[in-house]
């Protein structure tokens, strides 16, 4: 254990005072999809920039431009970037994190109000929006600094933050930021930055941490078609004219099959099938049919074999269709043909996929379908947002670091991942900083980022917080 | 003219109160298909109630039991019965109309909120929720009764109303009511009902009158598919589980071609091609391509030949898919598995298919089609509301009379039309009356019911209101 006792100490000590902050930023509901709530993304950035400055962080609120979002020109809440420390003799290390959640309500199917944190002493969980992903991992930089800042102990290595609000919907403004600055050469708020850690995913299972050396890319669609002028009775016009449902529907099951094979042609080009050497990776780890079934709550698993699953996650790409906006989406039985649908969908992609070339696949094959189909609506296919898959070396002295503090934390050996997920800026900061990037999630498989009763467990909380503090200072042991 | 001059006088000179009463009406959101709005379909039978008493009709509410909606147990809105005069030496007229409407937000794409009746003097158009289905028509006989009523004109006919607010709903309760109240015989209600006359559909253009004597049925459902216990990250878990929406939209693009013809087998069991003789008929109406076209806002009609798209609606049967619950149905990108998803969809009947046939029918190609999936999630198949069709005898002297009142008030011969929409209350009424049954429409092809910025014409208002008095003096006339 190279962390020292008082640090350690200090977080089981605080942990109520740890939660209670949490509380307070779940309390924002800083929902970046959502134009009503951008001043609550802004409000979000400015209550972590003033945690930040009191425990001895210099800030800067970097604006990121504008975006189109429902029809409205809004402004983009601004990156919080932060710098502690300026020790030549030491490594500097960068933060990576995100203060937007994604939409949430109550009446989506959660058990209690999405941004009031609810814990459960009981269960030990706390459950809110934004309690995983990505409030908690922050927080638990900020519980980091806290303890440092309120003990007197010097931070063992340097530290930059880059916290963006606008990670769920397609970081818009943040890649062109940190290529900007990074152009910047030696006056680079980068410059010197040795290493990168981002805390913004998920353990393999629920009871083994690990470090996460990949992740997915992706790209999201929608296909919207369109026909009458308005939204019509189904009763006066079913049957005398081309409805857009039909025609969504219809492109819609071209896309992917039910095994979760996707159809689009061309789309799996370049994509190698798994050696035996990479197959024993997958077979290491410690994960089973029933890790997953329980972490989704269903036996919905696509493969009875370990490997397979993992690989289905990891390694391979895939297709989910969201959902459709414009149809009739209520409870009840409206009789109602929509006007213009716009069907949801996103691949996430492995290497050597890019949005580019899966765009153009995807927009030739949906319109080529849509051809056959013989209507009179019209289609459009808009590519929304994504960003490449990426790879780390796992050998580097980053990985190594959080290697020994996750087994002086948890007394365990960590598994090494690869995630489904995709944080398309982790690849943004790896090409542009050419430095190593690490994963190093807080919370477990089953926490529901993105869904209903999103959730972090206390002990992951706080002895998530301990990890990262022990990371810095094996960090500063192991690269000295 | 049977019609006195000053009772259409009155409707002319009072069309400014006409329509501000319209307004008040439609400013009560009485929504039957969302529990929260209740009390507003409650409140909006009491202002009905006030109003006919007002003119001398005897009201009463009908309970008409409970429903479950959104899992809560709510009371129905009772129906509220209406009857005025009891000469035996006049006919009797039973009137139908109902005081509920269909949801609407204004971000559903409306120009001006929904409950709102906003008059728009230079188009001649009034636009609002119920505008047209079916406020304005149940006002039209408010109308008629003021009038009488100020002017201390007798009614040349004994009245009987029945105003229910669950049509959009499936008309539940009123269906049992009817067949109870007619089974008491001379001590019913509707004892001595001579006719029946409902204004709740649609000239079949923007210019000609119509009578109508047949509506299609419907049978309305929905497939609940199910797989994971909660929304799922699709980055986490895309690709190594059975996604409900893959295998839901899978199943609804195997409903109904781009064409419009319906794939489940044996829909079509006995409904016959249309003879020589009944496709003269569909010649013979004033109705051309651009006509729907210009109703539906777009060129998407999916014929060329005017008979075609006429029995399309008419006389074929339909199937429109509506929609999903459940599934992401908002503005931007989110990047859900969504647990539980319901397809909604409904077909619309004609003789002799019935909705219990047809229920047999979907559910049984469903479950088999969802069986070729073979996937892991869950599948139920509910059958929502229904009622069959339905067609009339138009040499009645109840079809005549409307025929003469429409000649004098719009000096133009009906079209005679069958509709392509549902009112499956008009075939109880017609079957446990044993009377003939009469629509009688208000409005024009192009009001968009159910759809947003839904409209009703101030001329149609006021020559309707004439027309439905006038049919009044009409059926005196000839059935004296």
């Amino acid at each position: 254990m190279v962390a020292p006792k008082n640090f350690l100490d200090f977080v089981d000590s605080n942990a109520d005072k740890f939660i209670d902050r949490l509380g307070e930023a779940v309390a924002i509901p800083s929902i970046s999809g959502d134009a009503a709530r951008r001043e609550d993304v802004k409000k979000m950035a400015q209550w972590l920039s003033n945690q930040l400055s009191q425990y001895g962080v210099e800030t800067q609120f970097v604006p990121l431009g504008t975006q189109v979002l429902d029809g409205k020109t809004l402004e983009l809440p601004p990156a919080v970037i932060g710098k502690i420390g300026n020790d030549p003799s030491k490594k500097t290390i960068l933060i990576y994190g995100h203060f937007d959640v994604q939409p949430a309500q109550k009446d989506d199917g959660w058990n209690t109000e999405p941004f009031e944190l609810h814990v459960d002493k009981d269960s030990g969980k706390m459950f809110g929006r934004g309690s995983t992903d990505d409030k908690g991992p922050i927080l638990g930089w900020l519980n980091v600094l806290d303890a440092h800042h309120t003990l007197g102990l010097a931070l063992p290595v340097n530290l930059r933050f880059v916290f963006e609000g606008m990670e769920e919907s397609g970081s818009e403004g943040l890649d062109e930021y940190i290529s900007s600055e990074t152009a910047k050469g030696t006056g680079s708020y980068f410059h010197g930055v040795d290493a990168v850690c981002i805390s913004d995913n998920y353990w393999l299972n629920t009871r083994t941490p690990c470090l996460t050396y990949g992740l997915r890319g992706i790209a999201y669609y929608q296909i919207v078609v369109s026909g009458p002028g308005a939204d019509l009775h189904s009763g006066i016009y079913g049957g005398s004219v081309y409805e857009p449902m039909t025609t969504l529907i219809a492109i819609m099951s071209k896309l992917v099959a039910p095994n979760g094979r996707i159809l689009i042609p061309g789309v799996y080009d370049g994509v190698q099938a798994a050696d035996s050497n990479e197959l024993e990776k997958y077979d290491a780890l410690d994960y089973s049919v029933s890790d997953l079934e329980s972490a989704v709550g269903g036996r919905i698993a696509n493969s009875d074999d370990k490997a397979t699953l993992l690989m289905g996650k990891m390694r391979n790409p895939s297709l989910s269709l969201h959902g459709i906006e414009g149809a009739f989406s209520g409870t009840g039985a409206k009789t109602v043909i929509p006007a213009t649908v716009s069907g949801k969908f996103s691949l996430r992609l492995v290497p050597p996929q890019t949005p580019e070339d899966i765009t153009q696949k995807v927009t030739a094959y949906i319109e080529e379908e849509f051809a056959k189909l013989q209507t009179k609506n019209t289609l459009k296919v808009e590519y929304l947002h994504g960003g490449k898959a990426w790879v780390a070396d796992t050998n580097h002295w980053n990985f190594e670091a959080a290697r020994r503090a996750t087994e002086a934390v948890y007394l365990q050996t960590p598994n090494y991942t690869r995630e489904g997920g995709s944080i398309p800026v982790t690849l943004t900061i790896a090409d542009n900083l050419g430095v190593n990037v690490l994963l190093l999630p807080m919370g477990r498989a089953d926490d529901g980022a993105h869904s209903t009763n999103e959730k972090l467990d206390i002990s992951n909380f706080i002895q998530g917080t301990k990890l990262l503090g022990s990371y810095l200072y094996e960090v500063a042991e192991i690269a000295k």
